[in-house]
């Protein structure tokens, strides 16, 4: 089994939406991204926890089989953020971050990690996921997110990443800033203009473009679901779920990303489905194949067979 | 063949993209629809122009047989609108609007329309919309659009002509408007219960949504362009494609819908990747179904073969 390295946040959110508020729960890509993974596969997860950190999280990761050993205790207190979602739920709004022992995080990959293939490197400062791709030694699949504050403020370090991974995760929003283009098919074609093979723009409820230098497009709705409770972590559950499955596919193709998006939407629309991880970690592979069952019937539609293509 | 009956505005805009400037091209939802459902049906025609309407535009509905009896000349101008789009082309900036001889519009239909089996009442205010309905002798399908205009002035008309209508069309924001709600299924749900049995929401860029009383949800992506020349139309441009296509399908059901908002959708696209429509009325059957099968291609993924679905 192939192993997945998870690098990125671990944090503990305080939350507050139309659905209801929750103090100090489990948040941070790492952690939405591990348990997304762990349905598929290894993951070596790496990242930097306090003393406050609740052993129950550490539990959970374990019961995953999720390698804990590149998680690093520090003295201090654990990444906090808290926040709120309107009655929209589309953005959220930070009232308050604490880095704590996030601020000096310096990812060391233990010696068992180095071999890993398959590498997510989640939203942190591009020199930090440099640096971890410094250290792997048999790279085979790459992929990288990044935000808003890092295109805007260490953009020449950013494109060094982007030229060395195999694709690019965006939200349309930083597609367009990275590009400065508002349309995301020619923000598209300038990313894969910067070295990737595949770059994904994530349009959140709208769902997902994918393109390749190959010259592949691959346009995925979003599974509309009814109740939203709490997106967060829907975007890294995507990539937790997308990078997984990559992981044990026979020969990575275009067919095989494909299905990556889908699981990827499919078990993003589980997450939002709850508070923090609640819904994701009860999520099995079955019931992972159901959704992606009603995603296909509901996205399908026959040919058109009004007149012969010449 | 089947009649569409297509009621709405007539106009000549003026308008500024980033791709550049027309003045008083032709415009209104009746152009886009009608020219679009042409391709798959008669179309009888509903409107009113002025004095300055160019007979080319006549001359371009006769062209593809589209009845123009309904078409009623006054004196004095067309109705005007103009108006410019910012570099994201999302949304249509309002400079001026003219009513002229549409302030008066009265659609009073021509025997020979009233046969009509398919009717796609764009959007006007809901109480010309009733007195279309109620000359209508043998209605089949009955399709409705309408604006934020209406659902917040005359909202009650409105309810009564969502009873009376198959299928209501609504764009996201209009949705939200109209359920109080700002998530999309639960809107789709809320309309069902108003009478229709079927409702698409349109999300631009972002393709389209089906809901159906049965239970149906169809989630249709856009087709992905890179010019996006002049957006104005698209939506009413779907449209008639959507009740051409439907006109003449054997029967109506799930399938068939499906089909007519992908047909829709890509001839959307290429109303926008030109100004006015300049671009859709060079489109030929042979044209749409070439880009419907890009779009196959580019929305299409494979079955997932993990897990069996117990």
């Amino acid at each position: 089994m192939n192993k997945v390295l998870i690098v990125g946040s671990i944090g503990l959110d305080s939350l507050k939406t139309p659905f209801g508020e929750k103090d100090n729960v489990l948040g941070g890509s790492v952690s939405y991204a591990s348990i997304a993974a762990s349905l598929f596969s290894k993951v070596n997860m790496v990242g930097v926890v306090g003393e406050d950190f609740p052993q129950k999280y550490i539990d959970l990761f374990k019961s995953r089989s999720i390698n804990t050993n590149g998680l690093e205790f520090r003295s201090g207190n654990t990444f906090k953020w808290s926040g709120y979602y309107e009655y929209d739920m589309n953005q959220a709004h930070t009232v308050d971050t604490q880095l704590n022992v996030f601020a000096d995080f310096n990812p060391v990959l233990p010696d068992e990690y180095l071999d890993s293939e398959f590498v997510f490197l989640a939203n942190i400062h591009p020199s930090l996921q440099l640096k971890v791709l410094d250290q792997i030694k048999y790279p085979k699949f790459i992929m990288l997110d990044t935000m808003n504050l890092w295109i805007s403020t260490t953009k020449n370090e950013l494109l060094e990443v982007i030229k060395r991974v195999n694709l690019v995760l965006l939200n349309d929003g930083e597609a367009r800033q990275l590009c400065g283009t508002p349309n995301l098919v020619v923000a598209a074609k300038k990313v894969l203009d910067m070295g990737p093979e595949y770059v994904v723009i994530k349009k959140g409820e709208h769902g997902a473009l994918l393109f390749s230098k190959s010259g592949e497009v691959f346009s995925s709705p979003a599974y509309p679901i009814e109740i939203i409770k709490d997106p967060t972590g829907a975007g890294d559950t995507f990539a937790g779920g997308f990078i997984g499955y990559l992981s044990q596919v026979d020969e990575i193709n275009n067919v095989e990303m494909r299905k990556a998006i889908v699981i990827g939407s499919t078990l993003a629309s589980y997450t939002a489905e709850e508070f923090s991880l609640d819904k994701l970690k009860t999520i099995t592979l079955r019931q992972l194949n159901e959704r992606y069952c009603e995603f296909e019937s509901l996205a399908k539609f026959e040919s058109l067979d009004l007149v012969p293509v010449s």
